[in-house]
């Protein structure tokens, strides 16, 4: 309910003023594939940024399509893709269909020299998401991973405070995601939830803190025939963990990430609309241990401020679609390139196979 | 950020059937005038309620009316409301334009006929709005006023609450509705926010609790040129009191209302997207003092549990613009009615009235 | 419920050393008038200071005082308070009996030379305090209220942001202290709960910010006797504006303190036990009005981080004991001295006629 | 800081009458061994329940005994256990000394015809405390382990509703309890934290329910010598999980448990003061397969109202005592027996087992 500015956007002024157009280069024409679920958020950011353009929105269902195209004449509408594709001027293409036709979809654009924008999962499996990667790399396109989450305000914080070195070494990350939720047809909960958790680890951590190993335990207490409530223990290096909890049937929607530093401690709380990205300077410090006194550790404990740093309001998609156009125009690997969406596969399809052994730990792939 | 289905609606099942079209009426021919703050919204619910149709986007920019249209080729752009006035296809019209015009506007439209909805605020003054009531009983046209909140699912069931008796009687009422808000160029924090507050007092409860007098505080700490911060007191029936905080210059956002009840207790926070309203059985009870015993009074204490019930999830605007098609059809007055409007602006030009002389309560015109 | 350690105090290693006796100046002998409410904490923490001895408990029922002293033989028993005042060991009484009796108490001790701290209020009237603070002048003691909230860490700290100027200059203050509560038998909703409210405002604030005016308005919807529900507005200089809401119906508690500032706006959440006080650096802003556009004001919002300061754990009464021995050896008034005490019965007898006088603004007496 | 009644205890009323004393069995006489961490709190449940007697505090330092009898001249104080065990007006024995000490004390005073309450954890081997069990049957004697959290009014509530059938048939529970807590000296964050959980859940779920088998996963990201981040996975009935999360690093602190059923799920917030316990009408069903459809599910979803249930305010550490009182007088076993306290050493030693192994499922040993 948004009565007014007030109501709306309590602290930033509303700016009547027409957009500065900066002359920069010409803007990026985009063809939007699935008009479903994720195909009108996409439609509305690639028309609202000034560095892309829509060209085309492609459905099986036509009206579905022109629906979403909002009847603007300047949008072309089709039912079939090789439109899209064998239209010249279109420089990009932004797959949003149901998982199962990624991976045909995306490589039938990347041979026809497009860049091409995945939402996620890029595919079904490692082995498709690697030959996506390796056809952009020989096409030389750009090939990008929509993990939406990762252009939110809140995890490029996050980022950038982790790798700044603001939490000191990373200790442990604590990240849960659950809600009472739409028990997917074609996916477990795992599929459904847990590729946030582990593209938004991918994003912020090291490269050194890449998941080496993973145990996933699983239950399906209402008989849906896949796992409703999952747990995912990721090995880091250094003996660290990441753990992840993923539920379709909780009656209360969590999601929260904790980010353990020797310097600082972080908690993201997804839902805390005031001060989602908090600070802690607190800690629990141990001394090294004297040889002599084998038994005795000495232990410190740090009490200090918390800091709720301040964070702009921009949609995750806007920045997702700048970054899109940015990497296409600059030639560069976006942040989130199908090398990441490769890697969060690893990370899942091990998962699935450490399901299906009790939670035993499982090696990740390290292709990519 | 809205990545997945189970990101957005956890709760709801989507639903891909195509709608089921009653052939109830034909649709209501609408025209909206202003396409500023809020005449986008106006524009997306018409387009989106099955008993509405748009006819018309009017605004002095004609770029921003026919961006607010959405390029659709459907939908007249004009920059002249006498456009929109002498189309005999016009049923109704919607006036989302700034609040000193609205009185013109609203009432050129009924003597071309029109029913009318006005953006809160209905006038700048009660006159202005008791011409435009009467201009409306005259030409027999339903007038409107969209108090918007008075439509959100929360303020129907509390309506709902308080009218059935679940509270019993009414004890007292306070509203708190504060954060770092922008200091508005033509309106005070009273004229600002508190039309919410006392709109939605209207709008729950029952006839016999409408205020009678008000007490007005406000302070301008910071040299705006006008009240920040401000306090109103109105006094109900039967030495009641309702209380209202209204504030420009809070650091912490804040939408409360409680509403004591003899049975039952109800707090509402809108901010609380989980529970934003719930009751509480417990309470404190005087028993009849006994006479023989003058100073003496039993006071008991009930501890109950607390409810918070199931709410749907329907956008404000949607439902308001439901209403007002309803009213038509009905030919009956709409929930939030001209006169609903007047005493809205009876309460705020007393509020003011009490400003000038020092908090001092004022009585409050029962015209209407 | 404190199973362990680490559920009772997660952040504060346990010290298992015995404490550290500094040889000081020898212990203050304290008797306690009052075994009732208040009495066993002021045994517990005058036991537990070091720079205080318990003497005496004094109540007129035996078995009380006994309870309430632990059985322990070194502590004396009496229900006759010249018992206590005739005893030279004694230096100081701490007067915990109920309000009434509180003017008579505190002077026959004053006069037998003893140092006194009172239980707030000081007493049940301005003339009785005022006496009692020249009395005490005169004796050359120590006359101490205890406003126990003004030692807890958190409005310690308050004060300390507040007067060292981070919050810059002081805007507005608005506090809310409402949950379902005890009717009193011998006080209304502003005499019970309000000075906290008062006492707290007189301690954080700076002496150019004393209250000049009151307006009390309050409501009795039960049929008490006395109002339950209660507004007062407080009128400091420059038009500024402090506001306070007590209320012994509301379902739900709440302790918030908001305190506006041109740098830095404070918010206490006294029911948060994680962060209590947060500074958020946020605000609005006025530019210089530029003669020549009278109309147009300029007005900038910032948008800052929020920091909650970590707070020690220390029991209020704790330091405020501590306080009342440091004032009589180091021969100075204490930080809510009898003069305190004085102002807040001033600001409360004036909300009491502004009450009677239907919320009009009523000058505080500025004796003191 | 407590300076009020009405913010100590805002919705009881204060009874200043003498409590009616019920001419019950004479009360139980009781010694204390152990005058450190957990000891004073029993000194003080002993000392206020009707039922029960303080006899003798021990403790090898005889200054703190005394201090935490508080020099109350009817109690023993001593350093030598056998004057207790010795004193035949002794019934029953609470041991509060150090876990490796408490197998030996318990089974001297069993072996003395004691009665024995034994703080958590029972013993610091399963061996050890079946040994206990064994010897306090064959002496005849109650046994039990202080589950003190058992004894709070939320965990009494939700073994009622679990048990009752409220929730129907329980789906999954997820309980984590974190926060920056002491890295103990003896323990890792299992032996730590998890007694809690799982003997909570062993109090709460019905006998079908007891943990099968258990995988934990650690991790010691600071060099503690121990995990200082730990995670069970507890194998139910029926493929059904619950899973502890346990945390001395975590920078906030939490204590949710979630128990998810077929007609009602439960949250329990051990740190919502307001509304620790709310039962939530929602949640998930799926429809019988159709066994022509395979492929297809038909799921369903319930959105209703939550209720958070009035709890009393009781000290867990009272009900306790009063349990171990009523269980010597009545001749049964207590609610947390010292089969209770086996059980949950059982899962205990699993899960070391487990952790050891790369968080392999281990077995439970189902002795008891």
């Amino acid at each position: 309910m948004r009565p007014t500015a007030n109501d709306v956007a309590p602290i930033v002024e509303i700016d009547d003023r027409p957009p500065v157009i900066e002359s920069g280069p010409p803007a990026l024409s985009i063809a939007v594939l699935g008009a479903g679920y994720w195909g009108p958020y996409l439609v509305r950011n690639i028309l609202g940024h000034e560095a892309t353009d829509l060209r085309w929105v492609c459905d099986l269902n036509r009206e579905r399509a022109s629906r979403v195209a909002g009847r603007n004449p300047s949008i072309g509408i089709t039912t079939d893709v090789a439109d899209v594709l064998d239209d010249p001027s279109v420089d990009a293409v932004a797959v949003a269909t149901p998982p199962g036709t990624h991976y045909e979809l995306a490589l039938r654009a990347i041979e026809a020299g497009k860049h091409v924008l995945v939402e996620k999962p890029l595919a079904v499996s490692m082995s498709e998401a690697e030959s996506l990667v390796k056809a952009a790399d020989h096409a030389g396109v750009v090939l990008m991973c929509d993990h939406t989450y990762c252009y939110t305000e809140q995890v490029r914080k996050i980022r950038s405070l982790v790798r700044n070195g603001d939490l000191g070494s990373i200790q442990f990350v604590d990240s849960v995601r659950i809600n009472l939720g739409i028990v997917q047809r074609d996916a477990d909960v795992f599929w459904d939830l847990a590729p946030h958790d582990v593209s938004i680890l991918d994003f912020v951590l090291p490269e050194e803190l890449r998941p080496l190993a993973v145990s996933a335990i699983g239950s399906d207490p209402i008989g849906a025939g896949r796992a409703c409530v999952g747990y995912m223990s990721l090995q880091l290096a250094d003996g660290l963990l990441a753990h992840v909890h993923v539920n379709w049937l909780s009656p209360v929607k969590m999601r929260t990430m904790i980010i353990g530093g020797s310097r600082r401690n972080l908690v993201w709380d997804d839902l805390d609309v005031r001060q989602p990205v908090a600070l802690f300077d607190r800690g629990v410090e141990v001394e090294p241990l004297d040889p002599e006194e084998e038994r005795s550790i000495r232990v410190s404990y740090r009490t200090g401020d918390m800091v709720a740093p301040a964070l702009r309001q921009v949609e995750a998609l806007h920045t997702a679609v700048g970054e899109f156009a940015s990497a296409i125009t600059e030639g560069r690997a976006p942040l989130t390139d199908g090398r990441s969406g490769l890697r969060v596969l690893a990370v899942l399809e091990a998962a699935q196979i450490s399901l299906a052994n009790g939670g035993a730990f499982i090696e990740i792939d390290g292709r990519s």
